[in-house]
């Protein structure tokens, strides 16, 4: 697929001699993205605070330009280097809302533009089956390019507009942090013994303290970002606090009929997802009991 | 183990003669109780709705009585045969709640008592490395009995007070579930589409839908007994709402420095369970995606 077009003078021959050029390389996702280029035969710079390769040194020199820092400091990054990028390359960034990060892209370089989420962090070994979201900004051929890349390393590539993504994005990572976060804080407020607690641990409990202890494993200003900088999730959080307040209602009052016919409506609206999930918890616990000397 | 003792008359050759009478013995996990006794040798009887022994003559055979029904029905139940249970018998629940139920069995009855938890569902396809909370009522033969069965069998055994027990539930079960089932209906009222969501999901959401999955597709009376008749779970649903409130607010206002602090806060909660469950997920995650096509 490489070779059915021609990139500025380039043979598809001398694909693999393309320079991609990652700003915030030093990064955990931007080692992840240097390795992913490298083993994809590419060429790689990197520049962040702690390269003597300033970005503006790296856009000139690079095919592609990879933006992987921050959402704080990206806007001020693109503003920099963006009138220096080449026409004929590609700058794409990795962040986890791109409805503002495309638009300065777009308006601040004349090079093709692609906007790439990709839906797993630094920890994940292989990305193979893993998803990466795509939003199509200028440019078909490095479109291509990118879109092949991705399929021929079995990754999972869904196309679509910045604005439907981060929409969504206020609900696969917006709502579900944002409940994990609730979770955590009410431990905390309640003063939970973590260890006392696991002696009495369901699987599930388990498993949710499984995902609250990755989550504050990880870098927390990425959580801040998604959260408060993501316009969709304030709608998001305010349905939340709703919820949770009709749902304590209903214990305090404890009306065993009330609180029946709301789990019943809301089992209706999980739907087919109830035996898939059944399933795949059964199959995790295996796993994890399994395991249990090394879990 | 078991022949350091003498039931009534009965040597320990004999222990294997020992009839379990199993009220909900053809409820879900009537049924794996049944099989459990079975398995390790034991003679079983069963009565429920459906059977023509009935409860009273059950237990009079019995020289184990276990009660598998729901709550709202295991308390006219215990009324009802536990003035006729013989005195060196043992009586014994699995019910999710213990101080309710403890008070009864002990006030009704003159016979050994036991309160059981298996911290698992009848979706437990090996009970091995799975936690029973045992909670010592009246009798110390029985519940040296009980103990050497579990652990003869890989289940972990942890004993403690029926007030602890529920204490320590209304986090590990009431806390859990409502965090579960406030998600789902968050996900109701902003009308998601789930299979729309899942073109977008990262490893994390999905196991998230996999939990809500689960809980929907199992007895939602259960959760609503869990919820509601847990005396505790009233404070920690309460808590649980401040919190969201809290979080909710800050992600109206906006503030990133306040939203970053408060995420530090909680992690330092966390603590030692960060690398504990990155560790873990990473593990559940590789084999969710290794398995992409049967999960």
């Amino acid at each position: 697929m490489l070779g059915i077009w021609n990139l500025n003078k380039r043979s598809y021959f001398h694909m693999k001699d393309l320079t991609i050029g990652i700003i915030g390389g030093t990064g955990r996702m931007g080692q992840r993205l240097v390795s992913f280029f490298e083993d994809a035969g590419y060429q790689t710079l990197i520049a962040s605070r702690r390269t003597s390769l300033r970005p503006l040194d790296l856009s000139q020199k690079s095919d592609v330009v990879v933006l992987s820092v921050p959402i704080n400091v990206v806007e001020e990054i693109i503003a920099e280097i963006g009138p220096h990028i080449r026409e004929d390359s590609l700058l794409m960034d990795v962040s986890s809302l791109k409805t503002r990060v495309m638009e300065l892209m777009l308006k601040h370089t004349k090079s093709s533009v692609i906007g790439t989420h990709p839906l797993f962090g630094p920890n994940t070994r292989s990305i193979k089956n893993h998803t990466v979201v795509l939003c199509p900004g200028r440019g078909d051929k490095w479109f291509a390019w990118l879109t092949n890349l991705l399929k021929e390393k079995g990754v999972k590539v869904k196309i679509t507009t910045p604005e439907e993504h981060d929409r969504m994005m206020s609900i696969v990572q917006g709502l579900t942090h944002l409940s994990t976060i609730a979770l955590a804080y009410t431990m905390k407020t309640l003063n939970v013994n973590i260890d006392e607690s696991l002696e009495y641990a369901t699987p599930i409990y388990r498993l949710k303290l499984n995902i609250m202890g990755r989550l504050f494993a990880q870098n927390l200003s990425l959580y801040r970002d998604i959260e408060i900088l993501n316009p969709y999730v304030r709608e998001v959080a305010t349905t939340f606090l709703h919820s949770v307040n009709k749902i304590a209602k209903m214990v305090e009052e404890g009306d065993m009929d009330k609180f029946a016919e709301c789990l019943e409506t809301i089992g209706d609206f999980v739907g087919d997802f109830r035996p898939i999930g059944l399933k795949e918890t059964n199959r995790l616990f295996e796993e994890m009991l399994d395991n249990k000397d090394t879990f």
